[in-house]
């Protein structure tokens, strides 16, 4: 076999994410879990790699870190420390990262520390705090290829936007992950560093396009990471790996910067936001921290809305959206809305049935918006390098018509867009529901390869409401999840409905994988969506954040 | 000569303005000034067909008249009665009108009175205030043609969104008013209802597309009028009819139900917002009573930003921009600009020069971004009927690349709309200037068909910046304005400059012309700059809003 240019330029990708793991970390081949070991999450404290007491730094919450340097009980050097030996060994085991920033991550950290010593302060509200971030997140002088092979050795210049703000307040960047080729899968593979692995199941996607991110905070490897999401690629790598995901509305969180190959595409904005193991404060802790800076008074795409403090509170009424009318839901999903609307009522939380309105409608729209050049610009960067496309790049480029739109098609379903959104929000005031639960996915992750519905996340893009996604503290059981009658008797609604369905042979297929649940709220009221999600997982969890049954 | 079908069709929109014309009060043609005569604000005084009291209402302005009906001192009928009464004069001079509204605007306005009558209070801000309309804004059950013959016995649904808030807020639409062929020329002429005139002399335009309502204001046909705006449209014909316009940020006012042939196009934002004969109060009075109303809860399209009480203050800094770099202004509009800074110096005001940033670039980008389509959809318009492009369409149309863009063209562009945007924010940040005042059009006004210069207002549309155009309080002067040889021997920079410049042969051809002047803030601080507006307008004309030479 010949070796081809592509494969010269990716290795290009391998070597600089190769050169920057830090060696000293790595835990030798043999004392890996076999690779047949599906969950991998108890190796960190089997990997007698992380002392007792950096093991317990990973499983403290951003706010919780914070709160411990504030009080000066730790530092940031040895958090970010202990985060990046745990980074280490998830790659080893997840494939997750495309750069390691070791050395100056730990610079950074001293630094911080040098500032919280002379000072007694904390620099900002993430002093210290180490973020992983998605790679096409762009770094002054760092490479930057957003999945693409002809992007291999492309540098940009500057930091992004977002990434100043969070330096400002304190952040320390200790990692850059993975994410696919297009940056279109809700899988997350490339031809440059590959494939990543779930962590709660290695037989099964961490999700994307944000699966980098979604690895690292299964398995605890940053305490807050940074997705992006133009149809669900912040939420599904956190719903599928366990943790939590804030896909704000759009033009709140600053973008410039954030490399794409469509830039200047606005049919569907894609927003950027905060992903993590731990809690939904943290989400909010990231969000505060970006927009208490004022972002748009630099980047004037952006909406001057002041962040607000909202009282949480339980005088809210809560629509269930069991199914989206296209696919079913598998089981275990369903499970998790039963389980989370036994949990509200007995609360005293007004909860309604939520009818969807015209979503496959509304994944035509969006999925046509995507890519009114019929995937041409993606294409042709595939062209460039004469990379090949993978199979769940063809499948993402084809979601649209076979041919470019004219501006007129384009004009037309951007109509269709604005038209839609105003009725749907006023199908919400009529109904007088302030908030929907809903899947976040059909299943409760995809099998390696099989990401190939994405409507119970991407609606809410194409509506631009804000939504968060959080664990239901339930995952998935051979028992309780196993197929009935019903389910097999179970005659499918369309060729989607079909083939979504029949991915669920039964529990065992989903083995340990975490159940999520995704909370949807009115257009631009991020805070008032984040802080129910707070009342509403607390009283679904009964503050229990262990994973229970 | 065979009669055309397009001629047949433009016809029905002659026709449905004929008829509704309220004929009680037309003026013989026999005592209409003779068309010679080029000045014809004066004619309502002298024609007889106000009372004074109906002239003295007519010269008040909106919030004079609220203030007067909420004292119970006027009603809201007189009050319509007098402004149709100047209107249908105005028409008969103007050709401003599209449709008389009088049966139910009197209709509306009794219902005012006894809305009044019965809880002695006024029913909103807005309470009686008659409004014209520019044509293309959707009444319900009415044709909304926006200046396309093939459209001219199309009838749309509903009220647009900005009207039904406007009439909850008690506003009485008295009239609907003209605008261009394809609403895309500084003059407004189309194929159906003619061309309109500026009421301070006739041969020139009252500019557009907003014309109709340029023309209405001059000649005082309304307190308040609405014009839309995506290159000058509110701000051009505010200007050359003496009057004042405000174009806002855009996502504020609501857009739905605003009929245009391009809907969905959003590479450039067109707006909405007042005009009015009466002063900068009169257009913060009905933004304000917009706002109030909350309309983002229905209208998702726009940005949740409550309308902000600003205290005006004198402590800004005003940059001055006295030629855009591109094309010369004429000589009384640098006049006006250099009697504007001896009284802001004279006043404290902190004034300095305003560098102007690549202004040529700034309208390559979004000349281009008008017609993605190389006006490809305004030119099927046309092909629709058979009529005839007019040359200003013509010109327009042009503007952009001879060939559609493909979509990756239009969305670089798109991404370099935004750089700039961030650019020129930078500069007027790094500079510490809060307001610029510049130049509203290269001249005080267009010679009829001569509107062929829009980038002293299309550049604050490309940035999207909030302007307000009022009147310096000058006008044309034979002797100060008189070419001098430094005039005469200017050399231009480039063709455009040359063929602006070209046009001033001298005070005569635009005898008794107001010279406007234009203030642009920053983006979304819309509240700001019509305060800021308040403070140097007041400054500028002494307080005195009699015309000055």
């Amino acid at each position: 076999m010949t070796i081809q240019n592509w494969q010269i330029q990716a290795q290009k990708g391998k070597d600089l994410l190769e050169r920057s793991v830090p060696k000293q970390w790595l835990v030798p081949a043999d004392q890996l879990p076999p690779v047949t070991q599906k969950n991998v999450t108890d190796f960190p404290r089997k990997s007698g790699l992380l002392t007792d007491r950096e093991l317990g730094i990973t499983e403290l919450s951003a706010t919780e870190l914070t709160s411990g340097m504030g009080k000066g009980e730790l530092t940031a050097e040895e958090v970010v420390v202990a985060f990046l030996k745990r980074s280490v060994l998830g790659h080893q085991l997840l494939n997750f990262a495309t750069e390691f920033l070791a050395e100056e991550a730990i610079a950074r950290a001293k630094e911080l520390d040098e500032f919280y010593k002379t000072t007694g302060k904390l620099i900002g509200p993430l002093h210290g705090v180490p973020i992983s971030v998605k790679e096409h997140i762009g770094f002054k002088n760092k490479t930057c290829h957003t999945g693409y092979v002809t992007w291999v050795d492309r540098v940009t210049t500057k930091d992004a936007h977002l990434l100043q703000l969070l330096s400002k307040a304190g952040a320390v960047f200790h990692v850059r992950t993975n994410q696919p080729q297009a940056l279109m899968h809700l899988c997350s593979e490339n031809n440059i560093t590959g494939k990543s692995y779930n962590p709660h199941n290695r037989t099964l996607t961490p999700g994307g396009s944000s699966g980098g991110e979604g690895a690292a905070l299964g398995f605890r490897c940053s305490p807050l990471g940074i997705g992006t999401d133009i149809g669900g690629s912040i939420r599904g790598p956190a719903a599928f790996c366990g943790g939590y995901g804030f896909k704000p509305t759009s033009m709140r969180n600053p973008m410039v910067g954030i490399e794409v190959a469509a830039a200047g595409q606005e049919s569907i904005h894609g927003v950027v936001g905060p992903m993590g193991p731990a809690s939904i404060d943290d989400l909010e802790l990231f969000q505060k921290a970006i927009i208490d800076q004022e972002p748009w008074n630099d980047e004037t795409s952006l909406v001057p809305l002041p962040w607000k403090t909202v009282t949480p509170t339980r005088d809210i009424t809560v629509g269930i959206m069991w199914d989206d009318g296209v696919v079913r839901p598998h089981p275990p999903v369903t499970r998790a809305l039963q389980f989370a609307k036994e949990k509200l009522v007995a609360a005293g939380i007004k909860v309604v049935d939520w009818e969807p309105y015209k979503h496959d409608y509304a994944w035509d729209v969006i999925s046509t918006l995507y890519y009114p050049d019929a995937a041409g610009l993606q294409r042709e960067m595939l062209r460039k390098s004469g990379e090949p496309a993978l199979p769940l790049s063809e499948w993402a480029f084809s979601y649209g018509r076979p041919n470019p739109l004219t501006h007129h098609e384009t004009w037309k379903l951007q109509l269709e867009r604005d038209i839609y959104r105003d009725e749907y929000n006023a199908l919400l005031k009529s109904r007088e529901v302030d908030f929907i639960i809903s899947p976040n996915y059909s299943g409760v992750a995809a099998v390696m390869g099989e990401s190939h519905y994405w409507n119970y996340t991407a609606i809410w893009n194409l509506l631009d409401l804000p939504a968060v996604t959080f664990p239901s503290g339930l995952k998935v059981d051979k028992k309780l999840d196993a197929l009935t009658e019903d389910h097999k008797n179970y005659t499918p609604r369309n060729e989607a409905d079909e083939r979504e369905w029949k991915k669920y042979e039964g529990p065992e297929r989903y083995e340990d994988a975490p159940i999520a649940l995704q909370i949807a709220g009115r257009h631009f009221k991020d805070e008032e969506t984040l802080a129910a999600s707070k009342v509403l997982e607390e009283i679904i969890r009964d503050g229990n954040k262990g994973v229970a049954v």
